[in-house]
């Protein structure tokens, strides 16, 4: 019980910090800052709840541990459906919150979602947007589990992956808005509906993939430190 | 003596920062470099005066602790006081070095107080102000307790929670200049008058039901570590 | 096998975050945006890779390091193959998302390529660039190799170091787009092809000097500690 | 012999850096990327000669530890000898970098130098800029102290007090261009001349000033820690 609640809480925070800085200041504080919302809102979770669940609050890391033999797919449950429980909760203060300034509409302003395409930031097209999504989780997946993994300085983890998810926000929020996190997709794109809804697959199946090869990767020790 | 003389320089500190980064640097460092002057500036003093007094520099966050039953009522109070009047010293500070400038004016440039509704930043409303407010200061006070807690890593709680700052003035300013700390709205306020004045209330209410209710949520054990 | 993985791991992402910035997100971050992605790219490695080979991901920190005698040029060479191969890697990756958006022009948008001159960013001399990259590099190794001494404490150098990082490209993108790294420069070079490869020398010699300058003065024993 | 060494290898860097970001970058960073060189400049330094020399790389902060009891004044004298020859070397390879572009002008552009009144920056005047550069470097003072003290977690103090320096640029470079170290105003005011001589005294005094008060404060006990 208390595990999925501090996933619940610090997914909620992620969504809510990370949308809402794009969706309630983006145009004042732009990519830069949007980044690092992102980011510190996964550090300040990572210490404020790490210490209860790890604070994975991303079921594609959920699963990449998983494959990497750090945790059973029984206790993944629960961790997966309390994080898109509190990804949806988080998406939905937000939105009252937007409600909030007169000139708001979700259907012109969003709410944080993930997309590709025409009309979605940079407009990339939908193989870039798989490609960034497999190689950044994938990348970011390797941070996760090298920096926790037993050869790693205890309690760093937390800040080398809040950054490494600040740079991969810096570069990827034009191609996808970045996702690597099926849950930080799935919670706005219920809301927003549309094109985010009918491009969700991909936020879903590319973080998956990235985060367990990496996953598979350490299984075979290739990664994890000299022991 | 030690500890009310840290919180209010903590609290000085907090206020001559935060507020001075908008009032003197606003229109040139953006949301974005004001949002980490404020938290920056917690870390300076979580480290500075941390040792000495736990550097809350902020009543809520002194609540919060007594709510979880970390801290007395009894010592609690003189930890108060002493970060209201820090927070009024810092406004005034800062109103001095600002009339250095020969078009300064405080009622046109204010002194970085919060607020809602017409004519304030993002022109949100009543509600949405309390919401935010109230959400950001029990996710901060989850991050402040949860970092501070028996099984968190010693010593990370300053960085994590001077992030978790950042990150809520980066999603926030928009929407009541980001308060989640009674001391830091009164200061300015009392200099400011009118409107800051007459919304000082929610700036005092919602914080500390924000950061009671993370108390009371840690007081159950809920969170509180794998123990 | 696990280092030189480990290495090409690290490079690759240095290149595909640091120079992705730049050319996937340059317009809309700024230099400071670009700044941060290579150091917390950096950052992100050193915990994640760190802890199986050091993370270097810079021939110039491998052979600066050799200067200081802390690896023989035996174990320098895998290193310095993996980084190269994992800097083309890369840029490669880079530059098939690029590719994804219909106005991306690698002669026109380039790769992040270094140089200086002419039609390069500031449009510093060469002399300037050599001078800049060489004791920029100097300086970064006195903090590669005084972070990670026996005095040092213990898993800070990761930050400091990828902090420097970030510093070293604020000051310095204007000037050369900022390399300290051979193969940061190598990778996008390759395929940019042009003045990128004809310059491509000066980012190869430049940051070894600087580098190796730095190793010799640690093995006078000058800057290690008091021992 | 390694202490100076140290101190004149950081304050050069810190110079360099610093005001190397607001002279060669500082039209497309802002004042937003300047307070994060000079921050960040002196987080490396923390760890890259912290180690050998404490990392003072600034007078006033070396006779604030004399004043607190931490350093002889027979120790602090080859300290301040070499930060200020660091800081005028550090101006010295700035100036030669930037004459390698065309338009760069010394007379026009300066060199980083601290300042008040008009045609400086915010155009604040004298008491402003006193008041500031005592208050903050008062503040920047407990921070180190209380950072470096006794009770402080070991290591953590570089980190918080660069970014200490960090928020100190983003309040202040509008009122003074923020020295809080004699030795980073003497460099560039050595080559720069003019005015910028003419006001030096006040970048000497103020840190002065502010420095010896928080070291006084720390001596009387007070804010030593729980002890």
């Amino acid at each position: 019980m208390q595990k999925p609640l501090a996933e619940f809480i610090g997914t909620f925070t992620l969504v809510l910090f990370g949308c809402g800085a794009a969706v309630l200041a983006g145009a004042d504080i732009g990519l830069t800052g949007i980044s690092f919302a992102f980011g510190l809102a996964l550090i300040g979770m990572a210490y404020g709840i790490g210490p209860v669940s790890g604070c994975h609050i991303n079921p594609a890391v959920t699963l990449g541990a998983v494959a990497a033999g750090r945790m059973t797919i029984g206790d993944a449950i629960p961790y997966m459906v309390a994080q898109v429980a509190g990804a949806i909760a988080g998406a939905a203060v937000l939105l009252m919150i937007a409600s909030g300034k007169a000139d708001y509409s979700l259907a012109t302003n969003g709410l944080g979602q993930n997309g590709w395409g025409e009309g979605y930031l940079g407009e990339y097209n939908m193989m870039a947007a798989l490609l960034f999504e497999i190689v950044a989780t994938f990348l970011f997946m390797v941070v996760i589990l090298g920096a926790t993994g037993a050869n790693a300085p205890a309690a760093w983890g937390g800040l080398a992956i809040g950054l490494a998810l600040v740079v991969i926000h810096l570069v990827g929020i034009n191609v996808t808005g970045v996702s690597v996190n099926p849950a930080r997709s799935i919670g706005p794109a219920l809301f927003a509906g549309g094109t985010a809804l009918a491009q969700l697959w991909l936020f879903i199946v590319a973080p998956i993939i990235g985060a367990v090869a990496a996953g598979i990767l350490f299984r075979t020790g290739l990664l994890d430190g000299e022991a």
